[in-house]
């Protein structure tokens, strides 16, 4: 549909088209409500141009322009100044009444924040965290929403279309700000899990006199067992393809939640010490404890004489 | 079925008719498996009367002389002094090519030992992990199991109606102990992921300015996210009927395989820091970092004069 056509009759307009905005408004669109989408690469509006009920547009003032009011604008960003520059920009283009929405990873710092901030102005703020990843789109996403009630419940049919059924997979979570802490409480319990299973694997793939098929037992284990969970049919569907992963450099990124809830444990003063060594792992991985193992060299050194091995 | 009518045509005895083995007893039965059940325990046996082909007996001599060859008697009980002498017991009663299977949680060095012992003497044995708890009789049992290939073989139907599937949820790991070594990692996992949702829902019950549902929170998450699991099911029913559970007494009893999964890092040198920390919570929640608490709080007041708390 070209934009030209367009009314001012759209139900969301989404900010950011990359992998989890274009899938979310395919979704929608999907789910029969019209919506329209805006991203500054040429691309990544060109990729929804086979999608019907999905308009794009190369400014955010025509996507405002194309919804119905109250208008409600989801930012669909990397989570920082990219995504805090555009509910700048987004606010200063919507009336008292409207709502930004903030899918993004934030700090629930800054969605309280950002909610104060848009309130002096009469704009609503709800943060979402949204959960899935690339299968969202046909699986449905899980969220947790954090805002006031007066703009959560006019978009309560769009975050159903989203979820993966209409009566589950998201939840009203309290005021701004809650959503997002949520979302990060979500990644932190990830951290954990997925290290309890490298770890378990690192253990089977370890002893090798038993010579265990790592894939066959993530495979049966996914049925029946108590440690069965969506992540172990991931982790057996990577398994199957590459049981040694002998060409993966060992690195593993972190993407900033880890060390929120880290730091949200302390400032409460709630013990966090699986959540705590998950990061640690990641940050290691990264070389991050390299300068302590140097110093941990040099000191086995110096009051042992054992050897320190130099780089050649 | 009274025992007296019972010839040597039985598939399986089971030994220990407590809350596992005669749930396995039943499944196998309801399978169409003509099986036999021994316990010391009257009321164990009593309870099995309404399954039809189930038999109970109350010797291990009846059980043994109910099955046809090659015999199969799987042990079911808790792993140690019990499972060790039941073994010994049943090997005095078997002929060379039959085969004992034990069920329990045993230390897989444990299991290395019988197996080499029980092979001295013509005897099979398979030591099998066994996963689902309470929910193994209708959902199935998550199945791991090591020893020979010619012992397993006939038992496989066995296996198939006691897994969730017969094409799903068992594995045959390798040799002899290496379904035990299996399953103590499977339980490893379980302790890392376990205390990963702890930690996460402790996060969320902290906040009070949220004050966030928990609850809610647990049953969303279930649908569309990644920490979905069997483990987060179960915790979102525990959490929907005492979200705050001030009422129980917060020690976790630890029954040796976390400890065994442990040391096996430190025996192969793989670092488990989650599994060590998820560990290290139950200890301390058993009151076993007690002394070490006192310690601090007397070492804090040597040097700094804080004040340290006297048993009234």
């Amino acid at each position: 549909m070209s934009a030209g056509s367009a009314q001012a009759d759209r139900a969301l307009a989404m900010v950011g088209l990359g992998r989890m905005g274009s899938s979310m408004l395919r979704r929608l669109a999907r789910a029969g409500f019209p919506v329209c989408g805006y991203d500054v690469a040429d691309a990544a509006r060109a990729a929804l141009a086979d999608e019907p009920h999905v308009v794009t547009v190369a400014s955010l003032a025509e996507a405002v322009a194309m919804l119905r009011p109250p208008r409600a604008v989801w930012i669909m960003l990397p989570a920082g100044a990219i995504t805090n520059q555009s509910i700048e920009a987004v606010a200063a283009l919507l009336s008292p009444g409207d709502v930004i929405l903030d899918g993004g990873n934030a700090d629930y710092h800054d969605s309280l924040r950002q909610a104060d901030a848009l309130a002096a102005r009469g704009l609503h703020f709800i943060d979402v965290g949204v959960s899935g990843g690339v299968w969202g789109l046909t699986e449905g996403y899980g969220l947790m929403f954090g805002g006031p009630q007066a703009a959560v419940a006019p978009l309560l049919p769009l975050f159903q279309a989203l979820a993966p059924a209409p009566d589950r997979g998201w939840v009203h979570c309290g005021p701004s700000g809650s959503g997002h802490y949520t979302k990060m409480v979500h990644n932190g319990i990830e951290y954990g899990a997925m290290q309890a299973y490298a770890e378990g694997f690192a253990l089977l793939h370890a002893k090798q006199e038993f010579a265990l098929d790592v894939a066959a037992i993530a495979e049966a284990w996914r049925h029946g067992t108590v440690v069965r969970s969506w992540l172990l049919d991931l982790a057996a569907g990577e398994l199957r393809s590459d049981p040694v992963m002998d060409q993966v450099v060992p690195v593993v990124a972190d993407s900033g939640e880890g060390r929120w809830t880290v730091r949200e444990g302390l400032d409460l003063g709630v013990p966090l010490p699986v959540t705590a060594a998950a990061l640690n792992v990641r940050l290691a991985s990264q070389g991050r404890g390299d300068y302590g193992a140097r110093f941990l060299a040099r000191l086995r050194n110096a009051f042992g004489g054992h050897a320190v091995k130099q780089r050649s």
